[in-house]
């Protein structure tokens, strides 16, 4: 077997683990489950599961445009976010090129990277937050694609409108700037960039979002990537003919329609965000404030270790070893019932 | 925008086209619907379209290594097989280097290669059938992969065991070997390679088969590779985390356990093909005796047009101009209804 290099330098992708039971707020869920319109909308689906899905996905780019105000020619869906990034990478970088990302953030950018034997590279980040400056200054003539999360993950923490437009007027207009929203809708923060109102200005710029998160569908896998046409039309080529499964289409279409569940996820969301702050700062634990749905948060002892023992109470959260942090975890904020088991759990270990 | 010559040659899959209400014969699609275990598999798991599907695939591999009587190391699913064929040119192609297969077979292996930069080189097909021999001479020190189709899309013929094994003799073990088995199931020749016990003693086998085609999954997308653990665990190295939907997962699972819908589809396919024979014999018209639960039939006319006519007669087929065929169609198998509604359209179209 003759191996590729860039393949082999691949580490496996390490998921949140789940003891059967336990309370799981390790992968970013929703914890209320999927959105109601989403259910109904497969459940009406499944006598035709012998056919191929539509390869085109028009009712779910229709259903994306009229929820945007755009046409269907902005969207393209994947089989989850993870898909769109190497649809990006395959679309846009050769072996050798660069791709620019930071530390502390989702591996999947480094993933798509290294299968098309692109090298990355790295702006550190600074007390949780992405340094688009930083950025800025690393991209050279190889630079082909730039990832930012905002809000970024782990950290939770997000780059301002006017940071971003900033950004965006420094970086060449022939290297792509990806802007992974997975965790858009969770966002409270006024000055959190209307990335689309920029698409027009910026022909370079890519919006990734998901219905893994606040629709509850990661089982299904679904994202999208928002673009000009030029550049949709593109990345369409290194796609596979039917890619997003039709039960996936059916559901996220129907999702969409369902803001009540969306709002009433936000409401969850902000209650535990509230409720975990304040128990932290009892707990004197530092932690950043968060955009999303997790918090990152330092425990001043070993995470592997911290995250066996919450798991051994019926736990299970994020350690940060893998993003390279070792004295912190990632929980996801559920239920009133899921975080006060949670902070019991953690007093108990502290 | 800077794209990549080998990302713009791709050109879009074309896929089989349905007007609502019309007979679809155009996708391979089995017309007796999906494997009934699966569907009551899939109704069960519902409620936790919220979770991440398991990334390992632990269950389905299970299953499928006590189907084949093997262990779990041996295989791997995709996002259907379209998903497997770009892990093996990720795995093994570097740009420039070559792909190998034949003229007038599934268009996945090409596009597989192009996303990578890979060379395609074809030998041509005779008679409907893969020339092995043509393949082997063709082999070269850049040819990286060799996909063959068994049974051939759109053909249906298929090559022997013994064609088979006197092949393998001639290729070098550093290339690796794709047996497309797509329609395996359907298969009745005595003669068809028994793939899976090649695999001992050719690490470069790899062994693609579907739940899209006689499992009748379609819409949910997946495919799995069966090779040496070596192969496995490197080609798996090329996956994205949760690649296979968790319904997907599941429904594959509980569909092979579900043999009695595979033997009344096997009987509904040669009833079908017995019918479909005695009829293009009686309207004078030459095609392929098939392994698969497709039909190649030549039809005298130009195929696109007659693809039109049969379509405004509430039929639809596969023309195959973008397989470089211009006067045949690919019919798929259908119910004893649908066969002759396709036949009396037919015979008004001849």
């Amino acid at each position: 077997m003759q191996t590729k290099a860039n393949i082999q330098s691949i580490a496996p992708y390490q998921p949140g683990v789940w003891k059967e039971g336990a309370v799981k707020l390790a992968s970013n869920e929703n914890p209320l489950g999927s959105a109601p319109q989403a259910l109904a909308a497969v459940q009406a689906k499944l006598s035709a599961l012998n056919l191929y899905p539509d390869g085109g996905c028009a009712r779910l780019r229709a259903a994306l445009a009229e929820h945007y105000g755009k046409t269907p020619e902005y969207f393209l869906p994947g089989n989850g976010s993870d898909e769109i990034f190497h649809f990006i990478t395959a679309a846009f970088v050769r072996p050798g090129e660069q791709v620019l990302t930071s530390t502390v953030t989702f591996s999947e950018y480094t993933f798509a990277a290294r299968l098309f034997a692109g090298t990355v590279e790295y702006a550190p980040l600074a007390d949780g937050k992405f340094q688009l400056a930083e950025i800025a200054k690393r991209v050279t003539p190889q630079t082909r694609v730039v990832f930012l999360a905002n809000p970024n993950n782990p950290t939770g923490t997000y780059f301002t409108a006017a940071e971003f437009a900033d950004f965006l007027r420094q970086i060449p207009e022939e290297v792509m700037v990806v802007s992974d929203e997975a965790y858009a809708e969770y966002v409270t923060a006024a000055d959190y960039p209307d990335s689309l109102g920029l698409l027009e200005r910026h022909k370079n710029l890519l919006i990734t979002r998901t219905f893994s998160k606040i629709y509850g569908l990661a089982g299904l896998r679904v994202g999208y990537v928002m673009a000009n046409p030029e550049v949709i039309a593109y990345l369409n080529k290194t796609r596979e003919p039917f890619n997003v499964n039709a039960l996936a289409q059916t559901a996220a279409a129907a999702a969409l329609g369902d803001q009540e569940f969306v709002q009433k996820s936000r409401v969850n969301n902000e209650a535990g965000k509230k409720y975990l702050y304040a128990e932290f700062t009892r707990l004197g634990l530092k932690y950043f404030p968060t955009e999303a749905n997790f918090i990152f948060v330092y425990i001043g002892q070993d995470c592997v270790a911290a995250f066996q023992k919450l798991m051994d109470k019926g736990v299970t959260v994020r350690p940060l070893k893998s993003f390279g942090i070792s004295d912190a975890l990632r929980v996801t904020i559920g239920t009133p019932e899921q975080n006060q088991k949670f902070i019991a759990a953690l007093q108990e270990i502290l």
